[in-house]
């Protein structure tokens, strides 16, 4: 027996298995799921695993470690939460996203740091060795809301797209200011004397950490998707540079002090437009699945291991401090919700209502980043209480509030997501007010979002799809790939049906609801044709809709000195009719 | 920059994307791999890369650690291997590998051993140190034909499949005896004496090792088949298990120092079947194409190190040696070759031509875990010698052998892998010969190959499927599988061609070829849908077919005390056409 040679393997082995197995066993009875949360399941499970290495080693089993955690189990989770990310909700909200983000992690970090400062300077407690900076350091790590359990809880819940969005994109976001408040206090607490100029420093690293992450994202982003322009011939390393470049982004990031997780959402966000293009249906399918599989057991591991790595004696039991650190959590979140949404609503027209308003306070679970924060913290005599709050904190909102949380939406009638995807229908009305909007941007000068969605889209279409796209040169019409997708779906529905040869020849048809541009036939034909496709292929369809109807207005600017209006669109629109004839002769 | 912080993923990140990059770049010009084999090029760019180190360093390069080839590199491919491995070629000729990978194996190990022995005699190239024992377990590391090499030339050269699986089986195979006769060898170099004892222990450890990799591969195999049930519910994490258990009978094969690659592969093809028949198809196709990534990363990565590992100063160049062990490799590979298949052609109809026996010793090329096994060698005053053996003998084979092996082929005119797949109509045909043969050994009471290759079919839906499959319960008759797929695919293709609700209707056509079960009319529907279908569509029915057809002949035992012959077959079909016309109407 010669365990220690494949000791390390084997033992990385089997702890996925063991999340894997742990991961079947709570779906084979279809009850528990529903009522408890998984996360809550996991850290459970963790906790039991973590009781009998106790047990029988008759010490603390081992606690997860920071790096092991940050440079393997975090990146993917985050991969797969930018890779799928929706971004029309995401940029429609950037503005309140960031408002929560930044100052709401700020107000946060200081509003905790500075109570509990004043809890330390009540006698009975016993607490007053720990300095203010401490609170602040200790403040800055337990601020953050973590995108890991918020994604787990809010997944099964199934709120509407806004709500989750605000809250989910928070979670990702504030990892920049987190990063950049612990690293400056924890710098602070090993200085002699702290001058304003330091202070200043800190306040600039916000944008470096932050824009650099994005910075670093995006050109690792567009890097990947340049490279899949030349993996034509050996489709089958395609999905891994998809990995790759995001891991390196990250890496990269991390390596420079910049914010990983910013980097590695900008990096997919960045290149999926361009990679699903350039790639393979197969390659994206196994892209697609296996970054669910890893982003799903990674939050697996990163439960189980919370769970294991609470059992021990790592913890200083000062209740006091612990129960004003959950209480202080709560309330300066609450409060920080209530006073930023205000200035929110008072800009915009649809605004946040106090049902979601409580859901996004209620709603800052805290996680593993924290967890591993605290952790890395240098050792000093206080820091077992640290870790003792920060693992009460955390066990109290994921099993407390993650429990609660669906009954509540439930109790207070939360707008849910609508099940259905919009109909074709709907979704050219939205292009339609989303031209329409960009246009009253454009001619009453207003810089708005409208406006630079537009410009966005066409610097997109004029220079990087040249650039990043395979098949940029004989772009082929996406309404004729719609139709034909339809076709097929069409087809393969009367085979299955056993009525091929006898249902009436539909392509004329769809052809006409193509030709017509009017909505109110799309919406008829729409109708139709829902009973008969399922929601993954209409899901399908319009985002290649949704990517190509710009086309349609860019019939090049209203007035130009070179050409004349109107002078492409029609031979192009000649060049469909004429694809979509050859087609069907 | 805190790079320590990132190094060891930043750095493994780096060597993949740098062999998927070089990968890229070989595909870009069309002529380049043509002429010659990826694995050559790969160890240029390595050496090219170790140039460029020991250049800027002035000592040099990192070797390939022997710990990451066993337990990284290699797993991968082998896995792949033998997901993919055809198994009839493979259990047809499984008694021809076995003989080429024990006997020959050992063959040669001693072939090459005495013969060095014998050349390190002669005074002039000054050897006499180098013992007999050492020289044999060089030529246990040094005989054993290399998986990985062979698999990287053969995949480009379309051998006709009987010789591709005679080659590389035993590539595959040898393993065990690999494994023991250097692990014997390493400790009776350290042995003070050697007892008769020990020598008998090792062949015994033959079987052990062998069949203990067997052994423990299929039940990890069956295992992971039996998760797979479970699944339903959590599609994601599928794949995973398929991994997941591979890899652990690969390191619980090793922790016993059993052959590991025999495990992963007996594990392979244990589980594909049932995991296929469970998992869902676009977990099945992200397994697929995963592996396939995945060892051909790891094909890649092995080649550049071998390059860059070759650089240094690591050698003793003692070209009397090394020139022998050329050509002694080359000879005792060759005798060996010949003396087996003059027995293996004796007992056999279909013989292995001359032509096929030269490119059977020809494709004997060494690799990387010929170069493994040396740097793991105890240190000793001559290793270094060995490692400079080794080095040449591995370079000589995969360019010399594998660069001429290609035009040789074409010069021998070896035959050739059929490019198209067997039509259906010769699959019944091939089926029916089975049946009969299988009925032939019965009534002659020869128990030969299709004698058990019936019982094992048997036992194998009597029991095995009804553990290891979900839906066993309710098959769903796999003609009328076979039958929608190819209605469907009709369906597509008079969708793509515009041609839907105009073209004739076919099921009942199809229909008449299903229920009807003579063989003629199945090749006339053959010939005319092969126009409409592609190689892989066929493929896929075919393996549907191949496994199912079987169902066809069970129709009892021919006389049994309890039932009436043909009892359960008619209302079978009777519920089959009920199914078809059910879907028609």
């Amino acid at each position: 027996l010669d365990y220690q040679h494949v000791q390390v393997p084997f033992e990385i082995t089997l702890w996925i298995m063991l999340a894997s197995l742990a991961k079947i066993g709570f779906h084979l009875y279809n009850k528990l799921p529903s009522v408890v949360p998984e996360s809550c399941l996991l850290i459970f499970v963790g906790l039991i695993m973590g009781g009998i290495i106790y047990g029988l080693n008759d010490r603390s089993p081992p606690v997860m470690d920071s790096d092991i955690f940050f440079l393997y189990l975090l990146p993917p989770i985050v991969l797969d939460a930018g890779y799928f990310m929706p971004s029309r909700p995401f940029f429609e909200n950037i503005g309140t996203i960031l408002l929560y983000a930044v100052v709401g992690t700020i107000w946060n970090v200081f509003g905790i740091g500075f109570s509990l400062y004043g809890i330390c300077q009540v006698k009975a407690f016993r607490l007053q060795d720990v300095s203010l900076l401490h609170n602040l350091l200790f403040g800055s790590l337990i601020a953050a809301v973590d995108p890991v359990a918020v994604l787990a809880v809010f997944e099964e819940i199934h709120v509407n797209e806004k709500l989750h969005i605000l809250v989910f994109g928070e979670s990702l976001l504030n990892d920049a200011v987190t990063v950049v408040l612990y690293k400056l206090f924890r710098s602070f607490c090993e200085m002699p004397t702290i001058k304003s100029v330091d202070v200043f420093a800190g306040v600039g690293k916000f944008f470096v950490v932050g824009l650099g992450g994005v910075l670093v994202g995006l050109s690792f982003g567009f890097t990947a998707a340049f490279t899949t322009r030349f993996t034509k011939d050996i489709r089958v390393i395609e999905p891994l540079f998809v990995f790759l470049y995001s891991y390196l982004s990250y890496l990269t990031a991390e390596m420079f002090h910049l914010s990983g997780i910013v980097a590695i959402i900008s990096c997919a966000m960045g290149m999926k437009r361009y990679v699903e293009a350039n790639i393979s249906l197969k390659s994206h399918t196994t892209v697609k699945y296996f970054m669910k599989m890893w982003s799903s057991v990674s939050d697996t591991l990163i439960f189980i291991f919370l769970g294991v790595s609470t059992i021990g004696e790592n913890h200083e039991w000062n209740w006091p401090y612990i129960c004003f650190t959950v209480i202080f959590c709560l309330i300066w979140r609450a409060l920080g919700v209530l006073v930023l949404t205000f200035f929110v609503n008072r800009f915009h027209v649809n605004t946040i209502t106090s049902k979601d308003q409580f859901i996004i306070a209620y709603g800052g679970l805290r996680g593993a980043i924290c967890f591993s924060l605290v952790f890395l913290l240098p050792d000093f005599h206080r820091k077992k209480l640290f870790i003792a709050a920060t693992t009460v904190v955390i066990l109290f909102t994921v099993f407390v509030q993650g429990m609660t949380i669906r009954p509540l939406v439930d109790l207070l009638a939360v707008k849910r997501k609508r099940e259905s995807a919009p109909t074709v229908g709907e979704q050219i009305h939205i292009r339609f007010l989303d031209h329409l909007l960009a246009g009253i941007e454009d001619i009453s000068g207003h810089w708005g979002q409208y406006y630079w969605k537009d410009k966005l889209e066409y610097f997109n279409s004029k220079y990087l799809q040249k650039i990043l796209l395979r098949e940029y040169d004989q772009p082929k019409s996406s309404i004729v790939l719609v139709y034909e997708k339809l076709e097929r779906k069409h087809a393969i529905e009367l085979a299955q049906a056993g009525q091929l040869g006898h249902g009436p020849a539909h392509p004329s048809f769809l052809c006409s609801a193509f030709l017509c541009s009017s909505s109110d036939r799309a919406v008829i034909t729409d109708q139709k044709l829902e009973d008969t496709l399922n929601p993954d292929v209409l899901d399908n369809m319009q985002e290649i809709l949704a990517r190509n109807l710009y086309r349609i207005r860019r019939t090049g600017p209203a007035y130009n000195r070179h050409t004349l209006p109107g002078d492409s669109e029609p031979t192009e629109r000649a060049k469909e009719i004429l694809i979509l004839r050859h087609k069907s002769l």
